[in-house]
């Protein structure tokens, strides 16, 4: 059994981690620190000093200042709801959780100039609350929005659904307050739309998964809430149309695609295996499943016209009437109603868990220029099926993103496959077609060995100049991101 | 007199540059290189061992890694558009200017996937035309497009009047290729729009203003061309509505306005006067003037409607009549044609020029948070007609992005003005505001001393460690950007 918390505090380091941020503040007790210790996936578990919980920017800085002196590892958490470890200590090290729950004050939200000034303890749903109120919506999308932090969010650029047309984090973000390895502040809380004073430190914290510093506030863009949607579900007659549907819709809204998400047969049939009472979108099998959404804030598409149709709805009816005369889309399901968009979107996020229900199953999070996307999962799969495995593939198909998750044909023993040619099949084809092994969920402890391999040597001395350079002592979530030298 | 060339060449250098590059593409008569040793604001000369103008990236890296072994500045340069001299050579140390611009390919467009790869020497206009043959833009767009090139504008994370929809130039780049000052060659033309793969590099480099590295190719987003365009000229009642008034278009067109500039009176006096065949857009003085427009891709948006109106228009034109209801807009002329628009434009281009025939004058290029702007402007402006100073502004408002530039009062010397005291009054309100000292031209050397006073110590500290770490003999455009520490 793995103890949670480090038995040796020889050094009195709690007590020095209590005299910053308060007594209650500083978790050691097992049952207290075992959540903390562990993330979403399970898969990661560790030891630490003991679990602090900042309150401020400055007890942030204190702490920070107090483990580069005494070179304790110092581990950045939000809402431990990443997928590769990236917040979990490694053994080995004395470290100390850092969670940054307690900074969860919304400092300020400007209307008129629509921007929001985050602690990294916010929780994501609770920023579009906050925005909503307003009017206004902050993009960020994904299933995880309930527990996740923006923190978390900024460390790891997360991406989701409505990248395709609002951009990652790092689009989103104008402005960060962050504490440097050395207990330096950084105040660049700006909100600024044009600023080009220096170095893009804001975007080099942005994605370094805590490795750099720990992002302790941010200034947020926010947008108009749609007055009008259309969402619907597309049979496409190939992979390769796609990306033809895709602009269409693009250049028929004005780039008013929220969301343009890939579901084929495989993850329809596994979702509605493992949920019967969710229901197929569409009759029959389908060619190239897709998930549209296409929102608009212009009043008028909202509107009623003559013959009862809305009018941003009719546009896409007309456009995709036509996309089914050229033969490119084959069948169509449009939302006639919240709840069918509810369903619609429902059927979307229930993907992860039902690969997860319906057996063992290898994840990859991968990316590729868009008109490369067909030839890789025809390739892959045709490649995929004779090693004995059934891709489960959704994505972000706007954004050339593939959630590519290998599961056990039917009648195929999962620990008998050979997932490790796989997974090089997979990176070699990647390699091939530019492009990535990590599109969205970063590196974290898992993907240090790809990284390793795949990740062109001079980037990595580069990362590794840069991060020697700032954190002397490699206190910042030391053995993430970056594979050892 | 400023001799161009440097006369010693005891190093032999000159014969190593030509070894990489060719004879032919080494110049060092003074005739040949007097252009390359200034740049367009004629402020800024000094001398070179030579200009070097390499071919390909292996040249460049070639360049790159003699000059770190010999500890020869490397000064990379491309149209020499830049204004605050970040492209010209500084005395005192052996120096070589490598100009980009024979590296002008565009490597590949990819229509279907919205991307195009073009090296650092290609020319903005000749993307714009490169983007606009497959009915695409390239929407960075400033008076110098005809000369700057990419590499220049990625260099300086260029701006310009389109920001307020498709952002600055780093926000326009998908990936680049870079030559690192140990001549390590980064390739990451990728034209991902999700990848999560370690530190961004990208972002770093971009807006460095070559002090990091060279970028020799990057890959570019483009967008559909515009179907429809309304392009219009506002009198705002005063500047506090200037900031609803583009929610309101922004709303009304679903994102679509294209650009937002500040006009005001002052403004197009000095233009008027200069040019007399420029007509004034309306009669009378405007109070808060605004050159605004809309566009967009979708079809229906340029068809005419039941009454013989183009439907973008339409929209537009009826949002501005609310507008004037409520008392926000006094008037309004809505180009009728394209001529109208290219009038309408020519003048907003003309403004330097106009300034600069005008008299003498001190140019800030300024940011503010959006909601702050109005504040400055009132409480500057009055401070400056204290001092003796008539401010001639024009901005890109819908970034928050001002052009202030400060002339003498109509009877006043200047050259007896206190133009120290007027900047200081300026730093100061931008510094209590959060704003920025330069939004989008950079630093250079003309900025470098405002850098030392007004940028946070803890940000100039972690840039000066990135610049020691990636830049150990400090080739790469020394003295430019970062102070001296």
């Amino acid at each position: 059994m793995i103890e949670a918390i480090q038995n040796t505090d020889a050094g009195g380091h709690v007590d020095a981690f209590r005299a910053i941020v308060g007594e209650a503040h500083v978790l050691t007790q097992p049952e207290d620190v075992a959540s903390y210790l562990t993330d979403w996936t399970g898969l990661y578990r560790s030891t630490a000093l003991a679990v602090v919980r900042p309150g401020t920017t400055g007890e942030v800085a204190e702490l920070i200042k107090l483990c580069n002196a005494r070179n304790i590892a110092v581990v950045p958490q939000g809402g431990r709801t990443g997928l590769c470890g990236g917040g979990v200590p490694l053994a080995g090290r004395a470290s100390v959780v850092v969670s940054l729950t307690r900074m969860n004050a919304i400092r300020s939200l400007d209307p008129e100039g629509r921007t929001v000034t985050a602690e990294a303890g916010v929780v994501l749903e609770t920023l579009h609350d906050a925005a909503l109120k307003q009017g206004l919506i902050f993009p960020l999308m994904f299933g995880a929005k309930g527990s996740c932090t923006v923190g978390g969010n900024l460390s790891t650029n997360a991406g989701g659904s409505n990248v395709v047309r609002y951009g990652n984090t790092r689009e989103l973000c104008l402005g960060i307050e962050a504490v440097m390895p050395d207990g330096s502040v950084i105040n660049a809380l700006t909100g600024l739309r044009k600023d080009n004073t220096g170095y893009d430190l804001k975007d080099l914290l942005i994605g370094a998964e805590g490795t750099l510093g720990i992002i302790t506030a941010a200034v947020f863009k926010l947008y108009p809430a749609p007055r009008a949607r259309s969402t619907a579900f597309l049979s496409v007659d190939k992979l390769e149309s796609a990306l033809t549907v895709l602009n269409r819709l693009q250049d028929h809204t004005g780039g008013g695609v929220e969301a343009f998400e890939y579901m084929p047969q495989p993850a329809l049939d596994v979702i509605c295996k493992v949920f019967p009472a969710i229901r197929r979108p569409l009759a029959g099998k389908v060619a190239t499943g897709i998930l549209v959404e296409v929102a608009s804030s212009r009043p008028h598409d909202g509107e009623e016209m003559q013959d009862g149709s809305i009018r941003l709805e009719a546009e896409v009816m007309e456009l995709l009437g036509g996309l089914m005369e050229e033969g490119l889309v084959l069948d169509a399901m449009m939302a006639q109603s919240e709840q069918q968009r509810a369903d619609l979107w429902k059927m979307r996020e229930s993907i992860l868990e039902a690969i997860t229900e319906a057996g063992p199953a290898y994840h990859l999070d991968i990316s590729l220029p868009l008109a490369r996307i067909a030839r890789f999962v025809e390739e892959m799969d045709a490649e995929m099926d004779r090693l004995g495995f059934r891709p489960l593939t959704v994505g972000h198909l706007g954004d050339g993103n593939l959630h590519y998750a290998l599961s056990a044909t039917e009648g195929r023993e999962w620990n008998a496959l050979p997932l490790e040619t796989a997974k090089e099949k997979v990176f070699a084809l990647l390699a091939e077609l530019n492009g990535s092994f990590s599109a969205e969920h970063g590196i974290g402890q898992s993907k240090l060995s790809v990284m390793t391999k795949l990740k062109e040597p001079a980037q990595l001395a580069v990362m590794r100049s840069i991060k020697c350079a700032l954190d002397i002592n490699n206190i910042m979530n030391p053995g993430k991101l970056l594979p050892p030298g």
